[in-house]
């Protein structure tokens, strides 16, 4: 039986949202479950709304990471957090994965020094774009500065987890870029796509910011700054279209009758570029599933990420990119460095 | 009299659109006009397709710079290009403004060699997210590595722009950074903001990709690799919103009769977030007014373009650049530097 691990604390929603997506996920996908967080707190939520506690547990926590706490608190200040709390659990095997929509330095912090890393590799967030193509985008804001070889890292770890996530045999792999041509970029860029060039992925040259609504590559591989931006950015836009375009039907002359079946399809198809839809972000490169959760997900998204964090574990796409992890990167055929020292 | 040059040439879509672009512009603005590309074509048009050549004159190119060329083309091996004829009738002082949407690394080759910059300035792309409040996105993609006294330079010259073109009375800066915190980003991003604390511009602290819709900022700085990103993922997610609406609307059991005042007002919405909607990108810096068009524009598009050109000119804008442009940069009150060298 697999058991997840969830944070219901520190995040932007209320706490009732998650556990209301836990008892969705345990219900629909047969998973244990274990709640960490401020036990009355979250006994309350179940007593208020009449919830189910099969197959949940609840794990005190003392405190909880704020958005504005330092990454480190996690392990220093702040060990007695929800966070630390489910990181340790998962650690120590009482869970298969473990999920957390709060501060995101806190969690790439606290999976690194309490879970580690698989050994070479440095962890990477990997958001999935839901357009008509799932697209990968690595790193999707973990580390703002990066090496050339850690962009072939994160292309490897992409690959394994696209190929096993998403079904597609050989994943292609484009490096997030100003332009198309081989030359373009800062000089991280130039040397990443010669690493990548000679790499064990299936590269395609660069992508702009046009292709990751295009699907031209199933894996997108950038720095965490990079990433952060152009994710932040697609979701803003998906949003403000969204909004004005219910505002537009909200305006328009039609009947109730006659658009409410419009408005339902158009609900449905602002979805398909909702990044909730897709559940959350796992950090590659760490040893054991630990998964960011969307900061403004709501009971659904939950719910979905709980489920894509079901589907990471028994894929055993960790396993996978640990039996990879020790490649060499080569140049013009020759090895000419290690992975990520 | 205005008169307004514009390449014809080398862009992705057909010489017959610019063409168009432009008779609608001299039209309705009434400027002067010169058309710069192969003359055989550009004449072959006015007749195709009966157009009046009223106000407009043509400049012969022998070739033209495509988006394979090399940046440095336009003043090296193609000097006989549309593009550097355009811009030396500019330089000589043969019109007010010059307009592309060829090539943009030739383009900022083209004008800092031919044209020349502003003493003292960097020039950077100034693009205008279309959204519920204009968005000035400074370098929106001329230069992929970028000082932090750079990022100083592009949010004068942006606040200037934004200033006389959108009429705020004091824009409101913000640096695009992966959070708000005063901590985060890259070192760029870290002394940039000490630096922009200090300077002479509203400065609002950091902004992130959710902003570049949200009107937080009025100018949001960054270096060009970051703000091709962000422009052409927000362009690609815009349009891709709108695609999927269409379709959505298509499919709906609506009669054609009903569907037809909601898709009108789809498409106005649609249009909200169409970067062709504002018109061109100025090469801010640039010691006359350069303007890259959008290079997916069609008639439409280009003559937008020539609109806001014509603003870009009769505000003065250049002339308020030039005189702000000596400033020195100052950290805790002391000058600490030129503002670039």
């Amino acid at each position: 039986m697999i058991k997840m691990i969830l944070d219901v604390m520190g995040q932007d929603a209320p706490a009732s949202e998650f556990i209301r997506g836990a008892v969705d996920a345990v219900r629909e996908y047969g998973v244990d479950m274990t709640l960490v967080g401020d036990e009355d707190l979250i006994n309350d939520v179940f007593i208020k709304e009449d919830l189910s506690m099969e197959k949940i547990d609840v794990m005190n926590a003392e405190s909880f990471i704020t958005m504005e706490d330092g990454a480190m608190s996690v392990v220093k200040e702040k060990s007695d957090s929800s966070m630390n709390r489910g990181l340790k659990l998962l650690a120590s095997g009482g869970g298969d994965a473990f999920l957390s929509a709060g501060n995101s330095g806190a969690l790439l912090a606290g999976a690194t020094f309490i879970v580690r890393r698989i050994r070479g590799l440095r962890a990477a967030f990997g958001a999935t774009l839901p357009f008509d193509f799932p697209t990968l985008l690595v790193d999707s804001g973990a580390n703002t500065v990066v090496t050339p070889a850690d962009l072939v890292s994160f292309a490897k770890m992409g690959r394994i987890y696209c190929s096993s996530m998403y079904h597609r045999p050989d994943p292609t792999v484009g490096l997030l870029n100003n332009g198309t041509e081989e030359t373009k970029g800062t000089p991280l860029q130039k040397e990443a796509y010669e690493l990548l060039k000679s790499a064990d992925v299936n590269f395609i040259g660069n992508v702009e910011g046009f292709d990751l609504t295009s699907g031209k590559a199933d894996v997108v591989v950038c720095d965490g700054f990079t990433g952060n931006i152009a994710l932040k950015t697609a979701e803003a836009v998906g949003r403000y279209a969204s909004k004005s375009l219910e505002e537009a039907l909200g305006r328009s002359v039609l009947s109730k009758a006659a658009a409410l079946p419009l408005r339902k399809k158009l609900r449905e198809t602002a979805r398909r570029f909702d990044p909730s839809e897709y559940g959350g972000a796992p950090l590659l490169g760490i040893s054991k599933p630990v998964v960011k959760i969307h900061g403004s997900a709501d009971a659904r998204a939950v719910k979905n990420a709980i489920r894509s964090a079901i589907y990471y574990v028994s894929t055993g796409v960790i396993y996978e990119i640990a039996r990879n992890s020790s490649t060499l990167v080569y140049k013009d055929g020759a090895p000419v460095g290690k992975e990520k020292k």
